[in-house]
């Protein structure tokens, strides 16, 4: 006689069956097989010797591409919005300020996440293809003396790259730290986290790496870490300890590495590979590529007589493009159309641009012109066979 | 003229390359090929139709594994330490009281996480090889009156399976919560979510499931979504902030289902294998498994004048077995010959049982009578060639 009241599920019972789809949306992007393949390595230990050199050699991957010698680097277990906690658990203590650039959906949870934990936010705010100006930003630092400044290099629900230069000296000038948040540019567009003299930098795995989704690399400042392991108080995660971290990934100055957490070893094996894979490249390489691509492939929108949501070309975020939703049609039926006649997602808005724009995404592998070729050609069709007004 | 200042590391030419292992500690586990296979299905949205799919039959498999009809079920994007910060973010508000039975390292943990989120906390404290039986339970309940009781099933620091019945009436006698860690012994010992009145259980993907760490299975019952969707205060956390993710995982009534975070899809598809191959089997027949391996490895133990750490034969761990550190041996010499010898991973203690235990995991497919034998015969050898103090 069975003890048990759930049955096991039917739903189980059949064999599992994804396809193969063209990921032209914000992300997750495409993941090569070779990356794929990476993930079928076995697993072993945590702490075993061959999985704390797979984890040097991301800390070495990751250092290249952030641009840093920051010790203090290594990826979370978990996806951007973990690392953008653990950035902000650790830096900010209850009752402090934080001052986050809201310019699209990034700012806004920042600012949320600041909030939570007791935080004093104040937030300086963009319309949704805009960004600040180095004097916009210095008078809100002058104003509310915040200890943090949350910056979206890559705002993804708005398709702005956000000019770094010149900010991180800026927070300087005033005690603040810096962080940005670069998941949706980091390996597609230029930046230095050291030159750029950013204090807290993180990015995920799912975009520009073509890795899958599940780790997101992180980096702190000497700077960063003298504010953080001086703290009055504990981070309200032990998850996300800093302290607990820098020891898990032997980036603290201890003889021993304790046992933290359980990583996510299989997407440390995968998360290499796509770090191999940028250096096998070129940080560089990859800039320009991400750059002639887009390049190319707005030139193709404009001569379709589509318009670009961000004005300013040297605000236009590489990686991924906001097209102003074509007049006339509804941009859900233009997506469920792409996706149905060609098998390609791109998506609609975010946030502020929800109902304002048409978002595609061209990261890492899938930043090629012969796949512009295919999106030009996937709207053209599109735009014919939708449903248009009469306006 | 490059402008990089970090060149890229010469490590990432190197291929990953990672031996195969017998995966014998308290976790993780071996993974069987076809789930790693599962884990090289395309990556395709978040968002998309196919992977809400992927997502309800996880829910269903988790429903079966726990035993539950909660309708909050879902697997945290992270990996056991997640869930339990989930459910203590979620289930505690500043300023209330916890209460943890602590008889090894997870009981300690929970405390730690309650007190970072400004809760009150209490802990009853059993010897590291023992429980806690219904009077002490009552007892501080009663002397306490906590808003959430932390009790783990399966202890793997120390090798206790707690019993559960009983202690879920006993917390709702008293207006509490019942939250139980049952990441080392899920599946692989009985436990009835609704029937013992369990109001929040997690475990991990990378024990009984062999599945590669990073996803987290987690429930929450009507009395436990009362408190929490009631809640004065905002949870600490976003990420894990139950009300975005009921939302994410369909598990709400709304009609739509939001952009919460970017889930790790390939993990998920590796979880649903782990969880098909259960339901396959069988949870009764996983549960009997367990224990008649664990049964045939202990009298082995016993034969060859080892001694059990826990004492009480019902409230030995069939999955993560206990052994009073050899008289006379170094541990760590043991450990690592078998590692070298043998290609066998079995560890030494955690927390409170450091220096006094060597522990075995057997979780999964792992359980198996011919694994026992594989591992008695390590022992024997170990045992004959690791050096013995003349005591």
């Amino acid at each position: 006689m069975s003890t048990l009241t759930v049955p096991p599920p039917q739903c189980l019972k059949r064999p599992l069956h994804i396809p193969q789809r063209h990921m032209f949306g914000p992300g997750p992007s495409n993941v090569p097989e070779r990356i794929l393949e990476a993930g079928t390595n076995p697993v072993i230990g945590h702490m075993h010797p061959e999985i704390f050199e797979v984890m040097n050699d991301i800390k070495s991957g990751i250092q290249y591409m952030f641009q840093t010698q920051n010790k203090i680097t290594f990826a979370v277990s978990g996806t951007g919005h973990t690392a953008m906690e653990c950035a902000i658990f650790n830096a900010v203590e209850p009752g402090e300020r934080v001052l986050s650039a809201v310019n699209g959906i990034w700012g806004e949870r920042a600012a949320d996440m600041a909030e939570r934990i007791g935080a004093k936010v104040n937030t300086i705010v963009a319309p949704p293809a805009g960004f600040f100006s180095l004097e916009e930003i210095e008078q809100a630092l002058s104003k509310y003396r915040p200890v943090l400044l949350f910056v979206t290099h890559g705002e993804s629900s708005t398709g702005v790259l956000h000019p770094l230069d010149g900010i991180g000296e800026l927070c300087h000038k005033y005690n603040c730290l810096l962080l940005v948040d670069s998941v949706a540019a980091m390996g597609g567009a230029p930046l230095y986290m050291d030159k750029q003299e950013i204090d807290i930098l993180y990015t995920g795995s799912q975009k520009v790496l073509n890795v899958p989704p599940g780790t997101a690399p992180i980096s702190f400042s000497e700077r960063a870490c003298k504010k953080i392991f001086s703290r009055k108080t504990k981070p309200v995660s032990f998850f996300l300890d800093l302290t607990w971290l820098a020891n898990y990934w032997g980036c603290d100055q201890k003889p021993a590495r304790l046992y933290h957490h359980t990583g996510p070893i299989t997407a440390f094996y995968t998360l290499r590979e796509g770090l191999a894979v940028l250096a096998e490249e070129g940080l560089e390489n990859s800039w320009k590529r991400h750059e002639s691509v887009a390049e190319y492939f707005h030139n193709g929108l404009e001569c379709m007589g589509l318009k670009l949501f961000v004005k300013e070309k040297k605000a236009r975020l590489p990686t991924v493009t906001t097209i102003v939703a074509p007049h006339g049609y509804d941009w859900k039926e233009i997506t469920a159309y792409i996706m149905k006649a060609h098998n390609l997602e791109i998506s609609g808005g975010l946030g502020p641009s929800v109902g304002l724009v048409l978002r595609v995404g061209l990261m890492g592998c899938n930043s090629t012109k012969a796949n512009v070729d295919m999106i030009l050609a996937a709207l053209k069709d599109a735009l014919k066979h939708c449903h248009k007004s009469k306006v």
